[in-house]
């Protein structure tokens, strides 16, 4: 498809045509300088190239087509939001997280200023015109994960379709059906929108298709854990991104062969990094397209990222959902307890989380953790002191960094996390 | 009791003696520039005065008589936790939110510095060794209302006898079911804590001592409203803070008092303030002892407080429980169905907030309406640009003011008030 058809199609979804132009310019050379000049990186990132230069144009398109097909479009920001569901009633699910400071001013009139980047950027993005995927969706789930977020909806939700689901804020018995009813609510309203019944049948093949996608991260995150590390942070977390609004069975198809290839240079013992290059794991909030600030900071200081503890990462690819369910039923309490194993700062207590975050330093076998918050997110904010005691007592250099989507600190953020990796190796 | 009887007191509650005289060195003195100096004040008034003086001594004596009586002692820090289950067993109920600044540096080892003041506060003063009722407690309620709370709670319970009780995030049957859980399971606790059983009887005649603290309340409100003033918004909001530790009886006797001698003064149109000094609201956050900053700013501008929207204020007195159970059942889900009714932040959508801040602004004939947020609240931040479009837009003047519980801005604040009460005379 020609850059002027995509036009058209972007005044059709009304974007602010001039301001989206200049942001797909910065952002390709911001992809160029932090993607495209890495050496050594694997054939298979090729397609993750073509899928990012295309982020707005061919799937935008993909999503218009659906959309011409009867189609609905759900935009989600958490991985509370069961996929499964959506695949079930043939509705395509696409992740509307945002990474840019965008809008920023625009989104300080509906949410206060203390509010975290990530909450400005999706409302900065729609206030602003800038994002055809929200422009797209027929429906857009939020959930009460955060206040931050919980709060934003509701403003956000007199300029957008707006669904909201209870995530509870314990795991007891009474917040877990608290947790099934939601998600039969959620069910029921899919059903009403895109006038299709979720069968066992659909359900069974959707669970399938995202365990699968599940699989393809996992094995990816283990092949990533050889010495020296065969791919860098930056491309896993693209990877990760990509996840989010690429179809699900091209982009499982599209990982296990990035794997494959994983498997071939680990075999050749080649890297993209030194073998005593510092290991470092990054730990806390999510980083969504295109906010690679830290990463590019961490790797071009040196060291390599070998694990993601994050929304965009392990947080969404650990678990599965059990196959094993033969009526409908039984799925649906599947998907329940899947999702109720999320370790996410919203629950009280999550000592899981502190668990998982010191198995996965011990097996990657990094040399230092770097927590990472996004400024006022205050649930990763406080467990980011729990997870630093929890490192330290284990004997696992920690370090935390608050920061947000400007540019301005990426000086200070260049002499912290050197002065740390000079500590750690 | 002597001094010295109190500091013997002190002591055995493990109190960091030199500190704590110095707090309340600090305390005398503000509360007699802040309300020893008021004119006209009420009769009755010499009563909070009394308790405020003896609010590290007698009611702290009080706890600890009460505790060699076998009683165990409450202490809790949000409007969420049903203090007639406390009483029902027996039990002394006192509020533990904080407004003042101290052992902040050592609650920043626990918290994030991105956390209220309220929290802070509280932990501070933990960590301080200057809280007799914190050192009182047999347990400590927190509930999940907000995410600083609900994750600082997990640092604090390292510290001190944690239980939290999960409120919903919606109003939905299903989190109402789960609010019942929770409401059930902190009964059964405190039958454990107590050896008491929650009786039918018992719970009737709690329902009714803390309906009639809540209907004192509600009568001094009504009150209040007479034009002029015949109470400061300084006294109310004193007698609002007392509320939450004093013996729920005697405090409501003394209210009922105070509220006889203010019919006669309004009988005999006598005011605090001239009869056209600007009537404000005040509305958000909870203004915990010994929080007078912004009202006494408000007040010595020349205007008059004629309502608190706050846990501190309405929120707390607005709704009673239904009387006409019978049965432990019946009584339980009409406590249940009380307390879903507070329209706090926490809940999405909040409605109900919009309609009740408006109707109260209507209700006293405010000339204007000051919103208050903690910084770093986030619920009621976004709150705050809600209820001033709808303040706006229902023609009542609104500004929002957000700070913390240092003395740095008191100049700033001051400028601003007096700015907005020009605008609205």
């Amino acid at each position: 498809m020609t850059q002027e058809a995509y036009r058209e199609m972007w005044e059709n979804l009304n974007l602010d045509i001039a301001a989206h132009d200049g942001l797909l310019g910065v952002l390709g050379k911001f992809y160029g300088d932090i993607y495209m000049s890495q050496k050594g990186r694997l054939q298979g990132m090729e397609y993750l190239d073509f899928v990012l230069s295309e982020v707005h144009g061919l799937r935008i398109k993909e999503l218009q087509d659906a959309k011409a097909q009867g189609r609905k479009i759900i935009g989600t920001f958490c991985v509370f939001v069961p996929e499964e569901l959506a695949l079930a009633v043939d509705a395509v699910q696409v992740g509307l997280c945002a990474g840019a400071d965008a809008g920023k001013e625009a989104a300080e009139t509906l949410v206060p200023r203390n509010t975290c980047a990530l909450i400005k950027s999706f409302i900065g993005f729609k206030l602003a015109r800038l994002c055809p995927y929200t422009e797209s969706c027929d429906l857009i789930v939020g959930e009460t994960t955060c206040d931050g977020k919980k709060k934003a909806y509701e403003a956000f939700s007199e300029h957008a379709p707006m669904y909201v689901m209870e995530v509870p804020q314990t795991k007891t018995e009474s917040a877990r059906a608290l947790w099934k009813a939601e998600v039969l609510r959620y069910m029921a309203r899919l059903e009403e929108l895109t006038g299709r019944k979720v069968t066992a049948e659909k359900l069974a093949e959707a669970i399938k298709t995202v365990n699968a996608r599940r699989r393809a991260l996992q094995r990816l995150n283990r092949l990533r854990a050889a010495v020296p590390a065969p791919i860098s942070g930056r491309d896993v977390l693209l990877i990760n991104q990509v996840s989010f609004y690429d179809d699900p069975i091209r982009f499982t198809a599209s990982i296990n062969t990035l794997c494959d290839q994983l498997e071939e240079r680990i075999t050749a013992g080649e890297g993209v990094a030194p073998k005593d290059a510092p290991r470092v794991m990054l730990s806390g909030c999510p980083m969504a397209v295109p906010n690679w600030k830290l990463p590019y900071v961490i790797e071009s200081s040196g060291a390599v990222i070998v694990g993601e503890e994050s929304c965009i990462g392990t947080r969404n690819t650990r678990d599965l959902t059990d196959e094993s369910g033969q009526t409908l039923e039984e799925m649906i309490d599947a998907l329940c307890e899947r999702y109720m194993k999320i370790d996410c700062a919203c629950f009280t207590p999550n000592a899981e989380r502190l668990d998982n975050v010191e198995t996965m330093a011990k097996d990657l076998k990094v040399d230092g953790v770097i927590q990472y918050a996004l400024m006022f997110c205050q649930p990763y904010a406080h467990e980011g002191i729990k997870v630093e005691k929890r490192l330290t007592a284990g004997g696992v250099p920690s370090m935390s960094l608050e920061t947000d989507y400007s540019m301005e600190d990426i000086e200070q953020l260049k002499t912290r996390v050197e002065a740390f990796l000079e500590t750690v190796k």
